[in-house]
């Protein structure tokens, strides 16, 4: 393959919102500063390699549909690294420093662990020169669901065998997310789950969960792996139930097994409906237990019950988001990953790019509006108006887990009825739309 | 009223399966022996005061339909009382030993707190004479989300009024629940959540109502009330997210406000499904976490997205319940309260009793399955046979977390690709079904 | 009662997008011309007088929150007509035209039929006076689900006394709804479905609904009334199954029971997402079908599975179901009726106002972005060239019922593997969103 | 491949229920007479080939696990005969008389139709040969959804050339069915629908639909096959929205096209589930309107928004879908497909066996329990009683069409306040509890 991977596309640019260019920004302006800091340092935008370089368009009930020109229909080495340029090729035309992937999906399988080891090397040597000085993972991640060895999971796998080769195989995509310069590393359990609790050791499999997470925290720290771990919330499929079900389900589990200082989580708004949530309210969840670190930038639509990894295109949701964002400080180290793909009929090379320039769009117009927002100011005092009668003498006394019930009592005797104010929800929500 | 409130209705026997009679028990046999205990110990019934005496069947589209004959259509003092002797005389007849109730079902609001404390007094005297030495309640609770002022909470309440007038009626609860030796105390939040993200501060009000149950523990001890404290975790309705939304959610609350130690979990069948887990889940989730208190017996509709609080009929559900309960070693001190209406159309006093008998017949057939399941030994020995290649020097490494990441990586090599057997869940439901 | 109801709501005025005042309308600007009508006459406004007037603030857990000013806790006649002047009054401060009742919302239900009916010919005396020339209903309808007697349904109850109630009491509503002008008159079959299959004989109970609906619609006639009558379709709640399920099931009952050009369609945009469809999918379904005549305006909260009736507020959904309307040639005589609520904890009475200014502010917003779309244009260029390769020979002869199976199969020996261009999914969202 | 596929499994045999035997039928009894058929006959069962041949255990996120070892990797011609001669021997021990297939399941796809075409007819010569006299596929069908070409769709493809191509698919299919005696044909429309209403238009396609659906009648007259045509309804997956959404939907899509003699149902337990309907409720409604024609036999899972397609082995739901069996009299010439597939973990040969006998005993019993029901008679008697009232001169002026609303204002009039019974259904449960 010689040349250009995407020849008719040019280097996206921001060219404000009247533009008509599907090829260009509308509302990402990456070194414009908003609320105190760069676009692009509040965005750290990142390609996830396998929906944008491995999806095929194929799903439970249909074969592949996208042919991509640089493909030659192999699962080569040669391959992979055909495929690894096109990848920096989309990344500097699309202006982000940053890009995921899991090991398999970068290069090929080997008939034995020590195989597919090199196999990832070769091909994360190329990465590394590709990635010259600007760019880097946002994070590596282990495929631990494809594979039918995995198919009673990795960690929960009823086989010791089949939990030691998840070990191994972790180790080395700990080690070159390391080597690339990676900023995270993030463990998704797809299969770490149960199909039916009738065949199920729940308790002794989620023992060797957190035997698993402990090793590779533990491991991360012997190679000097300065990057967050995390853990990727999702309620199911593949599984019936997946131990990670959501936000608060999975700082449970750290919290039980005492890995809280080790992990942190990655957020996929797709996978917080999913479980009932919305994604703001995952966001929220996440950063209130102190363990907001990543988000997958995505969406799913709500009446469909499976993951669809759509592009995140809706304005009122990308600006809860970054509400969220902006609350926690920032993302940094971790940033959005678009954990996005195309709609298995989008067979375009040109989609791709209008896909995740519509993402990226999306979720600056949200940034865009959280600052109208708390310029405006005005749903901030609404809430804080909400509480103030907290901001008494009893109230502080009860938040600092001094007021008894004997106490109290005497004063809900002394105050009679209470007062109850309106909560004001559909001014809050003009407030809100008011900003769109 | 003189005389009975259910002339018709006989005290209800056991007639076994081959009866035709609806007002006999053909699987409930109190005192027969199962699996070790008398069936009357696994199962600890109690009836739930406020749907069998307080339920109108009225909805959010319709009136009250039940005109029971010892109503007078008012909420007097006077018609309490009658109500409480009612609720004795329909216990005695259904040969069970516990009720449970709100502080506000069984006596009236009064103008002020002190009235109302007054209200409630005086129909917990006459409660603990019915009572008599056999009966006492499961477990009482405090009612704080039917009147207008905890539109907004209690604990969670944007008013600090409202969070000590709760704490009162919590205190005051608690009290008549220790005076009628009652054997826990319940929390369940419903209205201890939110309706929008937008005009709410979640992590000021999550540390309000760690602040309540804190308090809560302390006066518990105080009074030296022995009784266990539970949290019946729900995830939404009335409020379109409560905070206590599923087992694993509640656990992490627990935790991480440092309050794991003082109480447990009420889990309840139809809130389990409404978040998205069968009720097996959730009676797992919350066993493995060693906080399986207690169950509401009931059960919803699986095409429904509200709560029904139906009687369990379903013999495969119950036949699962009992398997946790049998795991759990019993629910002692909780035991099974029946959260479970007549449904609206359901008008006939002896519709009360048929549903009960139902109920109870139902979770007495899953007892008796359990015990076919257990005898019968094959499922057991299939779940223990999945997981044997743990039961090795390697595995106990794992399972001791001595395992780590290089000298998994090293028997990953040696070991070559792993063998993964069947997991053989289509037998393992057919042996479950065969116990059925 | 005597002066406003609203002494500090002004007349509310359009002040466009830049306005920050709650009671002005920033997008709805009445006599404007958008897409060659006046925005009045696309919208055609509706209050519900129910929500408005009659919402109480009560849930399935709660008692009312709502304490208007002029209500005095009776449900009196005076009392019905004191509402009725705050109705209107409320009506011509926002400038509405149209509004929507149930008999039994305006007027008490009395002892007797003939009661009932004397109380709503005094209230019905009273509206036609207050509408003066210029308001009218949108439509009227009859309340068959609030009274206990309509427990089992109205035209599908178990009994045949009830039949002839309902029967009765819609004959009277219709009238009524006639002698004030309305519009069209709606039927909403909230208990016209079953709680269990087992204790139901569906197929009777369908025939009895096809034989009430053809005896009004023989009624309708008869009394001269040109009104359009109208099914609200609902999935369920508070029965778990709703015979007029959602746009498609009751237009199969029309059409199986000889009542297709009798009857349209009244789309509720959160009954629509409670079927598991989006609302932009069942107006279209009513399109297509030739039986779109009303909208309920609102939306329901995508993660909850009952009616909670909130006014629409996100602007994408409102542009969607703008567009169908537009493509219907607007609804006339039917309208936009809200049937939205105030949430539980908004309980001051300018809530209402904001309420309704944000609802009506929303779909003028969406009608804005439509009038954008089609004046850019290319989102439907983009539809017509994906069907283009039917506007050839082939393709008319198949859209004509002319092409056969063996003309087709020489079409596709000869021409061969069949071309399939990109569906450009994320294209069309990219334009869509940049109308927002 | 010589020999046996199935060396260690046996004929299946009847041991009742007292068998702890895996591989015998403990409550399938083919030759039993119950309710005045034999079992074989009320069930008519078949086996699915798609499924149970070329099942691989792969998914959205997994690789297949399932290696048959008659399988040699390939897609060959060679390949497909092996396969159907396994097929057959499947059949032979389990001991059923009808299989159901996909072209594209039996036979590769060829470079061009001629080629595919020619592949098919060289298996189909084989399959009819190991058919026998006793063997006949229950039907057949064409597969128009896994082939990228059908990416839009086959009669609703954007694409006039695809429109062709799946008609000719069809026709051949038709034939082969034909030819091998099948007593059904089945069109399934997994890509029959829309993705996005965005770039879709609607109303066009379902004219499409409606044109192929009705030259597929008209061929199959052509070509004298008397088989039933029937659909298989499924409201989502893998598109947003198919047309044939539930029973109601494509009634209604019948109705509107005229198709209403043409063409029956195929109701899919999973299918009804997806589409918010109980198994039951689907079953009963295309009963009410002639169109059940047959049955999908398999189930989901309550917590699971996608299709599982797992066997069905709840008591309680067979025992529904039965008795909607026996109150149509039965399905032939329809049956019992089993589609349904092993878990993906499932992998041992003995598996396939297991399931099935499982799926077939689970409908034996439902059925044995129907005859329970039937001979009881309490429920029946039950329902009659609830609508008697109906069977009264006014019941029967109302269901003859002749009451209008002037006569039952009389009636109303004349008898006062109505009376509701109980609707009883508690009691209708505990009576259906006691048949299983």
């Amino acid at each position: 393959w010689e040349g250009e991977f995407f020849p008719g596309i040019p280097k996206i640019k921001y060219e404000g919102p009247s533009s008509k260019n599907p090829l260009a920004f509308k509302y990402y302006n990456a070194n414009e500063e908003i609320l105190g800091k760069k676009m692009k340092d509040w965005m750290r935008f990142s390609i996830a390699f396998w929906h944008t370089f491995r999806g095929t368009g194929g799903d439970p009930f249909g074969a592949p549909t996208k042919v991509w020109p640089w493909e030659d229909g192999t699962n080569s080495l040669a391959m992979a690294k055909r495929r690894m340029r096109a990848n920096f090729e989309f990344i500097n035309k699309l202006g982000v420093d940053r890009w995921c992937f899991h090991d398999r999906d970068i290069a090929p399988d080997g008939k034995t662990l020590t195989e597919s080891n090199s196999n990832l090397d070769e091909v994360v040597a190329l990465a590394k020169e590709l990635q010259g000085s600007h760019v880097k993972p946002l994070w590596g991640t282990a495929q631990l669901f494809m594979h039918p060895h995995y198919m009673h999971g990795g960690a929960t796998s009823s086989e010791v065998g089949v939990y030691a080769f998840a070990a191994a195989q972790v180790k080395k995509a700990m080690e070159v997310t390391h080597y690339l310069g990676g900023e995270n590393f993030v463990f998704w359990g797809g299969r770490e789950g149960y199909q039916s609790l009738l065949n199920t050791d729940m308790e002794r499999e989620l023992g060797h969960m957190a035997a698993f997470l402990k090793a590779a925290a533990d491991f991360k720290k012997k190679i000097g792996f300065n990057g967050t771990l995390l853990i990727e919330p999702k309620p199911q499929e593949p599984t019936k139930h997946q131990y990670d079900w959501d936000a608060a389900t999975t700082a449970n589990f750290l919290r039980k097994y005492g890995l809280l200082d080790e992990y942190k989580l990655n957020i996929e708004c797709n996978h917080a409906t999913l479980s009932g949530h919305s994604c703001h309210h995952e966001l929220e969840t996440a950063r209130i237990n102190g363990l907001l670190g990543n988000i997958d930038a995505n969406t799913g639509d709500p009446q469909i019950g499976w993951d669809t990894d759509q592009f995140l295109t809706d304005i009122s949701e990308a600006t809860l988001v970054m509400l969220s964002v902006v609350r926690n400080g920032g993302l940094a180290p971790g940033g959005f990953n678009f954990d996005a793909k195309l709609r298995r009929e989008s067979t375009d090379v040109e989609d791709l790019f209008i896909a995740h320039i519509s993402g990226m769009d999306t979720l600056a117009r949200g940034l865009r509006n959280v600052a109208k927002l708390l310029e405006d100011g005005s749903l901030d005092k609404l809430i804080r108006k909400r509480y103030e009668s907290f901001d008494s003498e009893i109230g502080a006394a009860i938040e600092a887990g001094k007021a008894d019930f004997e106490m109290l009592e005497k004063k809900a005797m002394e105050w009679g009825e209470p007062s109850v104010p309106s909560a004001k929800q559909e001014l809050a929500e003009m407030i809100f739309q008011s900003a769109l």
